[in-house]
Formats: C-alpha cells, structure tokens, sequence
C-alpha cells in the first residue's frame, strides 16, 4: 500500500473499518518514514531487551561523530558552527535524525521522522551563498498537533478520526522556517492532548528515556521523551495544564510556559477552536537554557499580532535583575504533599539561592485555595462538559483511556454550560485570579515584593504510567496565566529519599499520591523545579532562572 | 419622604409597587440632589420654552467668573491654575456644580448632582499644605453605572430593578480619585446601556445641547449633552459600539475609544459580568484634546494590572511621528451612505491633510464586508439571545424601549448560543479580525503602510430621537479592537450640505438613512470624524490626532 501520495485513499485511512486498522496505518505510515533512515542504526536492542534506562544507548548506536554533534554544543555554539560553515547543515541535520529514529526506538516518541525533507532543506540551507536567520540550520522537533511547513502534511492529534486529516503550517513555525531552522521529526501526544503522559489508541504509549517504567510526562511527552534521548535539542511543545512543563520536568530538560498572547496558536489544530475560558500555549522545551530566551526572542520580534489578532502588541524586551531576585519557596500547594525528593530538591535549591546573597521567603498556599482554582480550571477546560472530545473520540470508533476518563468524566465539575452558568464561572475564574494577584502584592507588605516563586512542577518526578492524576503543581499557573518555566536540579536518591513512613495523609488525592511513592519504583528519575512569575512577566523569568542557576553553581 | 438615609427603604425603591413609582423615586432623589444648587440658577426658561439650540444659556445664566472658569482654559491650564493656587479648587467644582446643574435643566443629562461631596471635597484638597496628584482639583464628570467613590453610592444602570443597588467605587475612578480630581456630576445612559441614544424609563431622554431634537447620542449620552454644554470638561464614558465616540461625536467633543485591556472595568456594573466574547472599555470624553493623553497617561501609570489581570501589562507609551502619518479616508463602509455634511468633512479633512504633506488613500470597504462584521458582532453582543437584559427589564416591571428591541429582538443573529455554537462564532470573529489585519498590512504593498484610519463616527450628524439604528461606522471597530478617536470638524450648513436627490440607496439600511435627512432638521448639528488605528497602537491614534489637527490649522 502507498503510504505517502495524492489519492485520498493513499493519504487517510478513512476508508478502513475498524479503528485498529485506521491506528495500524498510521503506525505503518510511521514506520515507513523511520525505514528511510541511512545508514541504518546497528546495535538497538530489540524492544523487550531495551534496557530500563536507556541514556547508555547512543554510545553504542550512533558514531562519536554524531554523539559530538548532538551532544557537546550549546545551541548558540551549534548556530555559530554552522553560520560560519565550520559545520554543515546537513551534517548536524543527519546526526538529529539518526539519533530521534534511536530516541524511538528507546522510548516511541515519534509519529514521524522527515528524512526526506529535512535533508532536502539542509541542503537547501547549506547552498545558500550567505547563511540567513537566526535559526539557521537548527534542527527543531514538533509536536503533531502543531502542523507542519510542507506540502501533504496531515495532523491526527491522536484521534483516529482525524487520521489522515489535511493540515498546514501555523504561524509560529512560518516564522521559524523563515528564520532558519530545519524541522526533522513529530512527535507523539496522548489521547485529547488531555494527559499528564502520552498514550494513545493511535501510536501507544511513549515512555521515561529515565526508565521505560514511568511517563516522560505529557501532553508534550514525545518531545521530552526524545529531548531525554538528546535526539532533539529544541521543540516546541504546547500547555494549558502544564503540557509543557511536566514532560520537561520528568526528563530534566527545561521547559518554558509564556503568558497567552505572547506567542500564537494560529494554525494549530486542536479541539474546541474558539474556546476563550482558559487558553494553550506554545512553548519550548530544550536541553540548553539559551534556547528558551533565543526562542522567545525570535517568535515575538517577528510582530506576530500583525497576523494574529488575539496576540498582545508587545515587544521581547530581556530582563535585568540589577540586585539578587526575592525568591518564595512553595513547599507545597495546599493540597498535596509533595514526595521527598521534590522537597529535597526544594530545600537545596533554597539554601543555594540564601548562600547567594538572594530573600528567600515561603510561599503559603494554606489561604489561597488552589483546590477551589482547579474546580474552576476543570470546568473552564470543558465548558460543553466534554461533548466535543468525546465525540471526536467516538467518531473514530476508538475506546476512551482511563487519563482520558480522569479529566472529563471523573471531574465533578465538568458539565454542559448554559451561557450564563460560563459567565459565571469566567467571573469567579476573575475574582481568583484577582485574589491571587493581591496575595503577590502583599508580599510587598514586609519589606521587597517576591519576583517569582519556586515551586515543584509536579508532586514528584516522572510517575508510573497511568499514575499522573494530579495536575494542580502545573495546571494552577494556567489558571492564572503566570509565566513559568522548569530547570533540572537533581535526581531521585534511593538514600536520600526515604519514604516518609510517618506521613498521615490529608485527602484522598494526597493519600493517592503518598502511597506511590517508593525511591526503588522511581530510581534514575530526573527532578526538577519551577520557576514561576507574576503574569506577563516573562521576561523576567527566564532572567531569575539565570540567577537561580547561578546560585546553583551553573553558568 | 427621606431620600438618602440608611435605611433600605430610604436608599431603594424597590418596595414601591409599580415601575412607576420606583422611578418616580429615582427622579426626586435626583430633583434634591439639583435643589442643593447654591444660588439658584436664575434666569433658567421652564422646559417649554427652552431654546432649540441651548448654547446662549449660559451667559443669561451663569456669573462671568463661572463662565471664565468653566469656558477659558484648557485642561492643562486649569490645572496648573489649582496647583499652583491661583484658583481654589472649590470655586472652580462650584463653577462646574452650577454649569452641570444648567446643562441638565437644558437637556435632562443627570442621574445625580453630587454637590455636598464635591464641595467637601474641594475644601478637602484646598486645605492640603501641599497641591498632590496629576488630577489635583480636576472635575470630573461620571457615567452612572460605572459606580463612584464614597458610601451608600447606589447604581441602576438604568435597570429599574436596579434601582437603589449598592455599589461601590472601581478600579478607574480609584485611580484619579488618588490623583486628586473632584467627582460632582453622574450622567444618564440608556435603557440596557445599548442604545446609541440616551432614553429610558427611568430618566427620560437626555437631548442635544444643541438642538433639542436630536439626539446627544449614546450610551454616554449624559455625558456628551454634559460636555457639550461645558457642564463639564472630562468625563468618563464607555464604548462596547460607540458609546463614546458616537455622543462625543454628536455634541463636536473628543472622545477616545482605547483598545481593550488597557483601562480597567473592574468595579462597574453592567448586565452579562462574564461574558467574554467582546468587551466594553471605559474612556474619556472631553472638550481638549490634551485630556485624552492625561487620561491614558494617569490610568495606565497607577499600573492597573497589578490589580486586574485581564489587562495587559504594558506601559503608556506616547508616540511621536517622524514623518507625516500616511492616512487612508474611508469614505463609506461599504453597506450605508454617509449624510452629505460628513462626506463634506471627509473631504475638508482628506484636503487639509493633503496640503500638509500627508500622503492620504482611499480605504476601500467594498471587499471587506463590514455587513459580516455587523452579523458577528450583534451576534456577540448576546450569546444569551438577549436573555439577561430582557429579564431584568421584565423583573422591573418597565417596557422594553423601542432601541432595545432594535438591538435584541429585531437582530436576526441574535439566539441563546450552545458552547459549541459559541465557539464557532468566536472562530468567524477571530477569522474576520484575521482577515482587517492583513488588509491593514497589505496597504504597505504600495509604499508605506497606512498609519491611520479617517471615516465618519455615524452616517452623519446627531439623528433626530429614535432613528440611531445603524451602528456599523463605530461598532465596526469595536468588533476588531482598534482604538478610535473622534474629534469635532464642522457643522450641518444648509448651503454646503444640499440633499443628494439623485442617490439610489443600496439596501434597507441605507434607505432608512438616505431618507431621514434633510439639512433643516440637522439644523447647528456638529460634524465629527473619527481616527482609527490598529489594534493596540492606541499612543498612535494621538498622535495622528495631533498631526491630523496640525493640519486643520489647529495647535
């Protein structure tokens, strides 16, 4: 059968019956694309003698050639290197591709590996009698959902009944071609783009680089899974409950959520177009911190509100901190304990910023209420109590997974809204967020006001699979669109991370997240820590993460 | 009976049996607050024999000193005059407590006179040992619903169920009333606060300054019949179809529309709370143009996001033009003629500009279906089909007023949406805002691009009452969100503005308009235009306004 051609029948598998033969296709249509690459990956252990932790792989598979370039440069040396032509485009594009085909192998993050066409571009990149853009050859990994720069391009987002679907570019990517950059792989996102992990009836499930026992996190998890494999070192992830955050979190990458209306989603597809009640945003992921700036920079000098209408004119102008940042510590948020090595890792990262001259306060969630912000945020998520989604799903013939069920059905907020039941709740989500900024401005009451929080990005790193069923470390900042980003700080300790054996439980959703905690069922996981600031402060951010890892003895 | 007390029955109405009644309450309350006027205005003719064109009044009737107050300085001046104790703030709120007290015998513009606050006020800042605030002294003039500073301030928003609501300051007027102005004077609004007219069953029609049969336009009708008497020289409107720029259009004032989410609406009250789909935006409406800026300036330097955060984090920002602005004269939009007397201006203005080395092109309506615009933005007014208000006129017992049925119930696109209906409607708006932007910047295909807009604020001069039903020349830019300025240009003459009996109107609408105008029933009617920008470069709209009078010889 032709995977890639004109015909409707050859490009969607609508025309098959079933749902599992609708999902075989599209795993086929991947396979194909990952057959193509040359030479052909020797040494990759076949799935079920993969080892749990999978970092070990790239020295045996890939050529110390390739290890060098996917591995020892930062990305403003990388861009350097191939602007003055000292390294070939194509040469840094071919070692990205071999190395995501092996991250798939490891972890199965990849809806699509576009060897043709990246080659074809680096090429293209290589023969141009000047280099031009600020991307220039670096090679970007996507997200499905987002679309894609090319003809014949089909997004699914997952859902069997967008299989085979026709999709364009997006107005984010636009800018990044235009400025450069070679687009090589997609990745995979779970069912709805609604999980904390990344599984679905389409591609299965994709797994912790760390150790194939846990999530990489999700939505974005393809992408963490192959940043976690250094298969990419830039993509572009979406997050509207911490989709970004999360899978950079649980493979120790960084991670940036901007404030809506910094960066456009126009051309993305995704269920409920048109929804205003709570908004996704783009975002990077990448192993090196320069990129969540040079991101940033990039996609807002290109003035997109010229294009899209719902973005905020305002320039990217880079913060200065010009005496150390006041830094409040969130232990946790009021609801759920989070397990040792966050707390570790929060105390650590506390004592660094003291050592470095830095305020360092608690950020008390007690009076704050982040349970009443997540019964509003659920039911902001799914306004049509989730007829949209569920008949998506329905449409495609496919079973709904228990994640799935979790943030629709099990939330007992969620329901069909009359327009004026959504004008109220947008007028509570108002009066919250309105309460959350006073509680900020009130830090100012005993001396400087706190310039961001530092908080878990999750209860704890990367969880079993199908155990991600508390979103609120994440999710609260959509809430209230405070800008966010995650930086990697430790790993869990076996020895330093005892269980708390005399812990007693607060709730339900805490003794969930209390009883899973063993350091043996989360060894080698990665732990990482969010930096949180005031909303549309961005900018400022990214420079407190400087700082932060600055005191952290980081450059 | 008491009128202001603490009792609830003294401070509402609401245990009065008929409509009737209650707003029989509602005017007497009004009636003492005029009473405490101190002297008497003399010299006032009873409404029967009030003059068509009421501009003579104030010199039969106020004091020379008033007169000089009220009349001879600019904003600028006047507040330099108090800041520096030339003039005590208390004679100029008295000045002003006078003239509004004979704006509203002229045309019926006030809710309520504030005169004991006022003058405690006044005596309050005179007394302070040194001047403090960028308003200190300013009076300013205030829109109803949008509440006030001080206890027991009661709100209806022109609801007679609302009559006697409790209400408080908001976030705005917070802002200046730190900044030292004087509140003395609350203005009228519609029924439903969307007429483009100012009538309702509680207060009656507000009129023209000057001429008593035609309309000062609406929702800030109070306001504009105000300004236009120098009852006062700022006030604060508010625009969600031309609120502002439609009545300060009507009485030859300024009037300043900002792009959403830079002035907060935090604290007024107004029927749907919560609704998202489109939004209102206080502004100012003011006989100098330098007090648009100050407005702005003063607003959005209190820093308002900090408080609210739906606005945008940004700072104000003046912009200066290094070379003349190129502007674009829209002519007609497209779907209804303009009166002659506004294409006269267009014309004058269009010259002017020429002369002054602008370059000045056509803006072309016809591709861009403002009729689509229109069927989007009614639709978005009431995704509730209208529910909301219609109830609340029902619970008080008050007949819907013609304006309001035209707006409601005689809009086809109007019905109570589903979510899923909704989100289609925002997807059709964000399409059509989508598509204005790239028409916007395909203007720079040919050269520079357009700085700025010049089109008409309504098909023509005030309308004789009730004939306000063709919103599209202000509504339209609220629907995309461009900040739109309008100021005062000429008046309907007779000679110059003959009816064009040859024209063949191009649809209903344009019937309706075409026919209802003959320059004898505009008779002394002022001509205003109005000066668009895109969406957010509001700094720019003043100053293409500076430019654009620069050009018609004024400084």
């Amino acid at each position: 059968m032709p995977l890639l051609g004109d015909n409707d029948k050859a490009s969607s598998p609508q025309h098959l019956k079933s749902w599992e033969e609708k999902a075989q296709w599209a795993r086929a249509k991947r396979d194909a694309s990952l057959a193509k690459v040359k030479p052909v990956l020797q040494g990759v252990p076949e799935e079920n003698d993969l080892p749990m932790n999978c970092q070990s792989l790239a020295s045996a598979v890939l050529t110390s050639r390739e290890i060098e370039i996917t591995e020892r440069y930062g990305i403003l040396d990388l861009l350097s290197e191939m602007r003055t032509r000292r390294v070939s485009v194509e040469e840094v594009t071919r070692a990205f591709l071999r190395r995501a085909a092996l991250a798939h192998a490891a972890t199965n993050c990849l809806v699509e590996l576009l060897w043709d066409e990246a080659i074809e571009r680096a090429k293209y990149l290589d023969a141009l009698p000047e280099p031009q853009g600020e991307l220039f050859g670096l090679p970007i990994s996507t997200k499905e959902h987002q679309g894609m720069v090319g003809e014949n391009i089909t997004s699914s987002a997952s859902f069997v009944a967008w299989l085979g679907k026709k999709h364009g570019s997006n107005l984010l990517y636009d800018t990044f071609w235009e400025q450069g950059c070679v687009f090589y792989a997609r990745t995979t996102q779970p069912q709805a783009i609604m999980h904390l992990e990344t599984s679905s009836n389409v591609y299965g499930r994709t797994v912790n680089p760390y150790n194939r026992r846990l999530t990489p996190g999700g939505s974005s998890g393809g992408e963490s899974a192959l940043l976690g494999m250094r298969g990419s070192i830039l993509g572009v992830g979406g997050d509207i409950g911490g989709s970004i955050r999360c899978p950079s979190a649980h493979v120790g990458v960084y991670g940036f959520k901007p404030s809506l209306k910094r960066i456009s989603t126009t051309g993305l597809i995704a269920p409920a177009a048109g929804k205003e009640t709570i908004g996704a945003c783009p975002g990077p992921m990448t192993v090196d911190r320069d990129a969540l700036d040079l991101f940033m920079r990039v996609a807002v000098a290109a003035k997109p509100w010229r294009i899209d209408p719902s973005l905020t004119v305002k320039e990217w102008t880079p913060y200065k901190f010009t005496s150390p940042p006041k830094v409040a510590i969130q232990w946790w948020d009021g609801v759920v304990q989070p397990h040792p090595p966050m707390t570790r890792a929060l105390r650590e990262v506390a004592e660094h910023c003291r050592n470095a001259g830095m305020e360092v306060v608690d950020w008390d969630c007690e009076g704050l209420n982040h349970q009443e912000g997540w019964d509003i945020l659920s039911a902001l998520y799914f306004p049509d109590g989730g007829k949209e989604v569920l008949n998506l799903i329905a449409k495609g013939g496919e079973p709904v997974l228990p994640l799935t069920d979790f943030i629709i059905k099990e939330q007992p907020t969620i329901k069909d809204l009359t327009q004026h039941e959504l004008w109220e709740l947008c007028v509570r989500r108002d009066r919250y967020r309105a309460m959350y900024a006073k509680a900020w401005s009130d830090t100012a009451k005993s001396g400087k006001e706190v310039d961001v929080i530092i908080c878990p990005p999750s209860f704890g790193a990367a969880t079993p699979h199908e155990h991600s069923r508390y979103w609120g470390y994440t999710s609260h900042w959509n809430l209230v669109d405070y800008p966010a980003a995650v930086f990697p700080v430790t790993k869990v300790d076996p020895i330093l991370d005892p269980k708390d054996v005399d812990y007693v439980p607060k709730n339900e959703q805490d003794r969930f997240v209390y009883e899973m905690y063993t350091p043996e069922r989360f060894a080698d996981a990665p732990v990482s820590l969010q930096i949180v600031g005031r909303r549309q402060e961005d900018e400022k951010v990214l420079a407190a993460l400087v700082e932060i890892e600055r005191a952290l003895g980081r450059n």
